[in-house]
């Protein structure tokens, strides 16, 4: 059924749609999953997609679905390809929907403060239109210059402001997505409704496997009308959470609020940090007098638990380079394996789970680095993100070494309670350990409606729904 | 299968939690829609159900939905029945599970700001017990001494502080629920996770449809350091409106921001109001310092607006009597039909829809009373609480004139583009309406889930669904 399946595509969308060229293959066969690079590096990557489809309307993409299902020819769907657990991965017998050229901005409404983009608009262009109005869409993934809105929503997403801005599914106020039987759903459409089950947590986190998602409209902000900073250097992490539990839970929300070990500290802090301390630095923003009040706050919680001043470039350094993504290939190529693994969990789980994964890691032959920081905080607790990197002699030992530092992340933090994923998703990295997070029944749920909404796994197969016991797991 | 299933289930369950007695089967027959009284009133009021369930542990819910399902006997699940839609209504051939007696608390945690309560816990008890450790749940429906909190999640409701503190989905933290194979789900373990679409939302508004809620963790608040107050006249409502938006696209979040048109202001602020003036009120909480910075922002801007200075007693007023809920009988009693309708849209459309709206219900004859106010802002729009009251000279025509009402606010709200349910839910009331909502492919979404995860129809048939084109509708 899918030899020809190109050339129909091609019949029917067009030859500026539909790619066959080696080059065009190859540079779409996987995500930014370090382990997929890795596999380049060593020659098993990923195959060559069926085809291409890049479609520029929403038409073209109910066309390449309507087609890709009468063929029994699965489809990857894939935005900028910037994540990284895998979740875009290239196979010869499926389709690899490459959204990255639906990618208009459909409107901006300063009034309600609403901004309405096609999927694959690239992140960084969004927010610099909407910048150019006075307006922000207040979310930034580290990733801002390579992803795409849609992909922020097909992820759930967070951006460096959360604290104040909320994430993804607290900043999308409607997402339009083409479902399995080539309907097109647009869910939300109003500031809030209560009218049966919100239907965007269907796609919110689904990558790509429970429907095809072509456009988001953002709830926008004003550009802050004042902004300033707070940095400490902390003692130790634990006085370092107890400082940040206290704000969040007397009811400041500064939209920024970082701690680094000190690890972390030492390796990004150089000019500021102190030996052996952490780094606690903060973004104030919003109204000039409430910041200003919320700085004079801060300044007397951080006298009070003990910590110390620091220059406050230490935040806007971090503001100025917060946006470069690390490059694998420079790690891999010194046969280095890194990466970096985001969890959460409340505020007595959190010491805990820091200090297991650091002991585990720690265990791990021929380990480089093993630091964490935090960079997302609730009032009932907050994210962990760790940085490993492992240097194994047997360079053949890396990708072994890979999946050992990420199962003992993983199982250390199910163990004393946390959410395995804060921000990342899942992936095929961490596919087969979803039921720690949403256990038996979870899983059994998740199943049931990907049966309901893609009876077929015409979507994304492999990715997030972990195989049933019995089935095999797909690639 | 029905006619042996009571007697079955006091034998498994014991005669404590099943109930076949004419006073407790008349007092479960429906929840608080004004229909289902005016029904009672009118001599055909909802049937008894087949017997009444009620559980005082999660295995007993588990041993009734296995008991129902293998007898082919449907469930309506109930909490403390205060619903407005006609989400409950018994039936001769259904179980009405009671879930009142279900109301343990499971734990105050005061370090991670995490409640823990059984799904029938009474919502003014579990706020009481949660201040008495300086904490607030900070969710205050209108019905908070009448609801439960299971019920909250269960319609996706709102509470009066929702404009700081968010509504029922950003304050739940778990919801745990017996699925109709039986099993239990716990959904949200942690502060944050981007594990797969948020089943929590599966539940969230499913009105007793996807899963029977046995219990609820909320993410609770520390009680505010201060509260203040702002009230003020509005000329009109345009200008109330537009007031509204600066001040919440600035980026100030005062929990409570009520406008009242000008009917409402005499009836309800008789002690404070202008003639033909409407009437905006404000609750700010938080820091010291910082509700400080809000009062004076909002004072600087109400001058701006040329809004006129009010007592805040105003507000004390209404605080004071926020929790009173209105007694349909003594309206009934006097043939007069009321009711409250709540809807919201984006900034630009509200002004039309309360036009629209209010022209509209004034052409029904006999129409006593058609006011609104607004309750629940955000930076995108906000919502609209619509009264209105009917004495038809003739009894007979009660519940005709109350369906006009309703189709007539239904309606000129969806021409609009607003959504046709804030925060009541949708039940019997707005099922047929579900679709200038959802959409018809939102709707088929809903049934495919509906069929994935309940292929019986064990749950509430009939509640919050429509029937699908050519399938008779439940009652």
């Amino acid at each position: 059924m899918s030899a020809s399946l190109p050339t129909d595509l091609a019949r029917q969308l067009g030859d500026d749609v539909v790619y066959n060229d080696a080059e065009v293959l190859d540079a779409h066969r996987h995500d930014y999953w370090v382990l997929a690079h890795l596999d380049d590096l060593e020659g098993r990557g990923a195959p060559r997609p069926l085809c291409v489809v890049r479609p520029r309307t929403v038409d073209h993409v109910v066309a390449c679905v309507n087609a890709c299902r009468n063929a029994g020819v699965a489809i990857v769907p894939a935005g900028l390809r910037s994540g990284v657990c895998g979740g875009v991965e290239a196979h010869p017998e499926r389709v690899l929907l490459d959204l990255s050229s639906l990618d208009r901005t459909r409107g901006i409404d300063s009034h309600n403060l609403l901004g309405a983009f096609d999927a694959g608009k690239r992140g960084i262009d969004a927010e610099r239109e909407v910048e150019a109005r006075g307006l922000t869409i207040g979310h930034w993934p580290q990733s801002i210059a390579v992803s795409s809105v849609g992909g922020w929503v097909a992820t759930r997403a967070s951006g460096q402001f959360s604290t104040a801005n909320g994430n993804i599914e607290d900043i999308v106020h409607t997402i339009e997505a083409v479902l399995a039987d080539g309907s097109t759903i647009t869910a939300g459409k109003a500031p809030r409704a209560a009218a049966g089950p919100d239907l965007r947590h269907l796609l919110l986190g689904s990558e790509g496997t429970l429907g095809i998602i072509t456009g988001v409209t953002l709830a926008l902000r004003r550009k802050a009308e004042a902004q300033d900073y707070s940095a400490y250097t902390v003692p130790n992490l634990t006085t370092g959470f107890e400082f940040q539990r206290e704000l969040v839970q007397s009811g400041w929300t500064p939209p920024v609020m970082r701690q680094y070990d000190a690890v972390e500290a030492q390796r990004s802090f150089a000019a500021h940090a102190k030996p052996d301390a952490g780094i606690l630095i903060l973004v104030h923003e919003g109204p000039a007098t409430r910041v200003a009040a919320e700085v004079t706050a801060t300044d007397a919680l951080a006298r009070r638990c003990g910590l110390g001043g620091v220059d406050t470039r230490a935040v806007t350094d971090w503001l100025d380079h917060r946006n470069t993504v690390p490059h694998w290939r420079a790690f891999l190529d010194k046969r280095i394996v890194v990466d970096t693994a985001e969890i959460s969990a409340s505020w007595d789980r959190i010491g805990a789970i820091y200090d297991a994964v650091i002991a585990s890691l720690n265990e791990v032959p021929e380990i480089l680095n093993a630091s964490a920081h935090s960079s997302h905080v609730y009032r009932t607790g907050l994210n962990l993100y760790f940085s490993f990197a492992v240097r194994p002699r047997d360079a053949a030992e890396m990708r072994v070494r890979y999946l050992d530092c990420w199962r003992r992340i993983v199982m250390a933090t199910a163990d004393h309670g946390g959410s395995i994923a804060h921000h990342h998703g899942i992936g095929r990295l961490r596919r087969d350990y979803l039921e720690l997070d949403l256990g038996a029944t979870g899983v059994e749920a998740l199943r049931a409606v990907k049966r309901a909404l893609d009876p077929n796994d015409l979507f994304n197969p492999g990715v997030l729904i972990p195989a049933a016991a019995g089935h095999p797991a797909d690639a």
